[in-house]
């Protein structure tokens, strides 16, 4: 490989001749060369600075600190970035500096020696016309960038991946609701037989669930729209110019169309991200809601002949490399594994959020890592179940009323009738004798058949159907 | 002892002749012999029951199913039970059926036999005034209650315990970062030197901390606020009179003052309880708050002579039982310890969150033992170390002053006057040589004497002082 | 209430008249109002506390460094609390000092308080026999007798409830699997009908994950035997007469009978808890495993009517409060909560594992606090499991037969006669049609009716039978 | 793009026409697409396949149900994927089944194809000299082979990268507490002066955690090396020549040269995968020491002027874009975010180990993956330690000198001379006063100057220096 030599403020350092990229990037890939093939910087962290460097270049050369010239160069470079032109000059891994210190040195580099060609220059100029320090990273530090990118790749992918995804699975378990809701059917508690409810009411009840989900998420919205960037090295804004934190928000804000604002308190914006932690709480909440609605679905489309059988999901592939014919919940499976991930991740984005000191928590890139990866996943996979899984549900009508007429729980209508001790006997003496709670109830002499017939009726039991 | 006896469903149970719990509540202490000396179903949950059997029967009584008589003596029984005059009748361990099915008889039974007992009867007596079923527990399921007791108790103690505790901290901490808002000390990032910043710059990142973890808390009330009363066994509201849910609700509300109401949808109130994940989710954030804030404080105060010694805390004890005259940070550890519990509880809560089937989650005692202790903790540990530490803290301003001007660090307020490469040579070779900044800067001609004395003035590096 | 005056380093303190503790164990109750209704410090760490001054106390004695009379007080008084005379002069909570500082002066003080009484001194004296700095904590610091106490209440637990707990519920559920060795069933994988087992095979699973469960706590016992004391303030050993390491740990070993030695490294043992977090990734291992027993009991014993129905469990209390005569398997659930809260207080651990700094990890308390909950937990749960369910357990032959000879999956004794295509086949072809296996496989000419009977024979596909 | 036809038991699927996997791979491909470019599948366990595939053929050869050409062409093929020749044909992700049957089909496919292309077909022949199921499945389902593929990967990346990782740095940890044995500082608990200990002492430590690390990993490769193959679809061994689990582990043994076994009940090697939990539960207690370190080092090397100060550790590279001259514990902090993913992995395989239900854990993706995550990033961390700062770390002797004669806490060597309460009152005059020990011990008349020198002696105060 041909290199050529870069340097910065430690010294020398040989660099592959073609990359983007200068010394502090190359010094990072070879100080950690930790999981390096599977552990990159999301792409998502890269793009987020993306914006964040041309907004701090225009706020520079509004507040006059910064030429036209360098200004709309950095810009030009960023552009390249957000469309994904100089994907692979960004090499690092998520275990580096706690701070993120070289993935910001990294996009600095990129920005600095690539406006430097597209101005004419070539990468072996030792004096380059954008200097990745006191141009590019002008009135910034890793400190406040690197959070202020955490929140813009945040608060974006959980607008364009996580909420959509959960809202299109949502709808669609809604327009089961409304289909199924007639459709009667034996409730389940404790995994045992209890009082009927409609498919349609089942239903709705996951889609209550997504629906406190989102809310969830959302409320979290506020604190992740709130940008570090303008308290610098240590919260106290040195080396900005005046109104720089107001300014440079606004421009993120208009370039992201996301309504991005300064930190009310730069110290709680570098040194800790409750923001981060807070928002993967609304996440796993998420989670928890997927782990019951691919558990319930798989559970109750088991069979086909030997499980509670009330649901067709459609088979995508087969099942089984030795049974054939066999057909399985994949979805739910993918499903709910990615509950069990977001359930990790929480924990890693935890220990990192706890544990800052002073003006700096460094634990950055692990908290995004993990943050990025579950809204990502929550996502697509709620996309997936839905195309795959969830739009193909359909009642299997036959066992869902043989279940509901065996139901010995359809006694507690009885109980306003005659109290729930006579009813009790009624149903153990029926389990007992594997008789129906009818012939049972007359020969224990509690009621007539007519009784029987007017009082206890499956589609009487459901209540109000308001899916 | 001496005994009564006492019959169910299932048949005769013996009693101790004297409690006022009855067969159910008996076989469940002899069916569940796990940590029955340290884990008792919590108390606020028997209040919540409290709270909700008084307004059950209110609303019952307006529905005209429940006559006046049975509700007065209902509601009695209720506010004895709120005066804590009942509290050694509730002898149920967290680990029994996962509905909370037996908490809820014990209260039906101690209710309906307590109530017997205030009507002249014997607790001796075979049949009573009240029946536990279908009097005390008319119109409800323990699908229904025990979450809305979840719910009560949540709410309660969150605005009661939770809320206040954090209030008081934030408060003083926010008083000392006025006090301390012209402090100049040094700001350290990643362990290490940096610039500098006020002590009560740093202050006011702790209470920027606990102000968004306050509304992160209350983002999750609304959720909170909603009751599963009226959904009965499996949502549908079966065996319930007219507007049942929504009066009952009303009920509550009045008799607690809190925004209580109904849920948009019962089957996910009973078969989900992802508010309680939500909810808890806030509370961990709040967790990772205070252990950065317990850290901190522990630091900043470390020494005497051999650390950070920043800042003094109160000396509540002798600190070591080795070590004469040594003082620790105690309050801080009991603060991270209740940080690190937070943190498990939260992990216990997403188990029990994920793992509800088809109409009924049946984690729900596991949730809300862990919620209620995270929410006590996290009030409890706040009052105490606001008590104890926060309010006693004050600067030494000795060690800070000889910190902030031996700093090399300061040298970054020459990098918009000599560039980043020049001041970062001045700052290494002054660390090499042992030298100064001003020494060293002088000696490699970047600027005179007198410019050094000009730009390099710790208090104008702080910014806005704007706590 | 009476009071006396008793005095520490720090002063006097009024101390409640008649109580054994002096000042510190009163500052801490007053300084630590933290959950102090629930969360004493556990009575196991009490009670190794106890073990250990006796221990320390011969040990002093026989480095000639403590007279006999003093030696002999300890132990008497060392005594009474093994036996549990003492209990209620332990009043401090888990959420104090992070060393146990407080719980080891606690137990000085009433040490050498009862211990002045015993010899016919008064409470009220200024002056005792027994001073619980220079006397009962002599040789010895809260930095290394609290570890000390943690790792002989936890190996202690281990021996005394867990495994023991753990072992009946295997050796019942082995019982079992010898016992329905020959009750061939269906298989379930995916939850969907798969090839035949039986389920004498299905328990066997159980056992083997509770018997690889019990070695993976056995593997972290040695770990736990290395004792701290001796250490000291820091590990050197600082103010212990020669040999005092190995000796005190002799003595322990012989009082309690278990094999405890002096650790390999004294630095670690105060400054780390990995024993603890080691041992309890073990539990949590057995917590995982009782989940999924827990889950799969549950699941067999669903219904009666609309449910697996494979087994029979015992019905133990009434299962509803709202629907007559309804079963539940609430050992399942107390069991599966018990995992949920395992799983979380591995969380706490790990936190406070990972926290220690320099010399001394200071969330000893919160640590064991959570070690001793999941031993006792999961010892507790596994009796619970067992006497009142798994004991209980009998097979449903009806809906076993019944479901093992409609499957379809009983194809795959075909693969090796026709292959996996032509056997996928049929199946697909009969889960289509809605027929059995045999008239499809005829129908579609791949067999002929008697090499159908000769080849699909559900007790053929089991294997070795081999419990 | 080109594409041919490929087929499964479901029908025809398009698949690019120069790639060797075949129609479910394909289905896969299209019906995952969650995390597509992030989340492959291990490379871990493709080649963990390819020893097992190889294995089976052998095993089938030697029992006579596989042809030599076939078992000799699949050996062939699963070569080349042990070369890394095959890398770009594993295009699955581990969001998919939750058995991994389509990455198992994957390799089916792939060996199944090229093995076609390698004898002299070509890849758009419809019938293929190797069948995906008939051959290079044979004896074997998906359900026993991934399992197999997870022990394989585990045990190997274990013995590999994670233990040879933490050996290096352990090693040099070790190396430096013996150059450092002498070199006495102060000693601090609860982040407070304590009394002194050395630093080679202090290292001990670390190395004795990293040692009972490496026990606690070795400890479960007991489990790991139990492989479930033989087991095929249920754990009966449905469709496999006899002895074949016996004999297949020993072909997978020899080609490792691993010490794998049969598992000895395969009903709990395919339901459960307690063998990852439990072995995972060893990693996590490694990332609690890691934390404990890392932590650790950062401290003592804080500063340069107002920190700890008392270690160097290598600079590798600018620290800060904006603070000239910084240099920061880059390592340390890559190590604890290191730790920090692995107690979230932990929690992530938790989830998925306790949710198995019947025959099969349908969690076995996220459970190895998450498990390869942590071994490696262990592994690679400890190793980027080592050589980029634990090597090179050395005593600041002017700090360390300093800080441990100024420290109060070298009154404790009194307490066995005047006794703790004299010794206390000494300590705390002195630090109120700001005096030296010294001074204040003879004007309070305890002792005599002589006295305090002879006495007072903290390389005296060491005890045993034993690394």
């Amino acid at each position: 490989m041909e290199f050529r030599i870069e340097k910065d403020t430690m010294g020398k350092v040989q660099v592959p001749a073609h990359v983007y990229w200068g010394a502090q990037t190359q010094r990072s890939i070879e100080n950690f060369k930790i999981a390096q093939d599977i552990n990159k910087m999301p792409r998502e962290i890269v793009r987020a600075f993306a914006y964040l460097k041309k907004a701090a270049a225009l706020t520079n050369f509004d507040a006059g600190v910064l030429p036209k010239e360098k200004c709309d160069l950095i810009g030009q470079v960023c552009d390249e970035i957000l469309d994904g032109k100089l994907d692979d000059q960004f090499p690092l891994v998520v275990w580096q500096t706690g701070s993120g210190t070289q993935s910001n040195m990294n996009v600095n580099e990129v920005v600095a020696y690539r406006g430097h060609v597209i101005q004419g220059g070539e990468l072996a100029d030792e004096k380059k016309f954008l200097h990745p320090n006191d141009d590019v990273n002008k009135s910034q530090s890793s400190n406040d960038t690197f959070p202020t990118a955490m929140h813009i790749a945040a608060y974006k992918i959980l607008i364009e991946v996580t909420i959509p995804g959960i809202e299109k699975l949502r709808n669609t378990l809604h327009a089961k609701a409304v289909e199924f809701k007639n459709v009667v059917k034996i409730g389940r508690t404790h995994f045992m037989d209890a009082t009927p409810l409609t498919l349609g009411q089942e239903f709705s009840g996951y889609v209550s669930q997504l629906d406190h989900g989102l809310r969830a998420i959302k409320n979290t919205l506020a604190h992740l729209s709130e940008l570090a960037l303008g308290g610098t090295a240590v919260g106290t804004g040195i080396n900005t110019p005046p109104n720089y934190s107001e300014n440079v928000a606004k421009h993120i804000a208009a370039l992201t169309g996301l309504p991005f604002v300064t930190a009310e308190n730069k110290f709680e914006a570098l040194a800790a991200h409750d923001a981060i932690v807070e928002a993967h709480g609304a996440l796993k909440t998420v989670a928890a809601s997927l782990m019951k609605i691919g558990n319930d679905i798989r559970m109750l489309s088991s069979g086909p002949r030997a499980g509670i059988g009330e649901i067709f999901i459609p088979d995508n592939e087969p099942g089984s490399s030795i049974m054939p014919g066999k057909v399985n919940p994949t979805q739910c499976e993918a499903m709910t594994m990615v509950a069990a991930q977001v359930m990790g991740n929480d924990v890693a984005i935890n220990f990192g959020g706890a544990m800052g000191h002073f003006e700096l928590n460094v634990f950055k890139p692990v908290m995004i890592y993990n943050f990025l990866h579950s809204a990502r996943l929550i996502g697509d996979v709620c996309v997936s179940f839905n195309d795959k899984c969830a739009e193909g549900i359909r009642p299997i009508e036959e066992n869902i009323t043989k279940h509901v007429n065996n139901s010995l729980m359809l006694v507690t209508a009885l109980n306003t009738k005659i109290g729930y001790y006579k009813a009790a006997e009624i149903a153990q003496t029926a389990h007992r004798d594997g008789s129906t709670l009818k012939e049972t109830a007359i020969r224990l002499g509690y009621l007539t058949a007519e009784e029987f017939d007017q009082w206890v009726i499956p589609g009487d039991m459901v209540g109000e159907i308001n899916v």
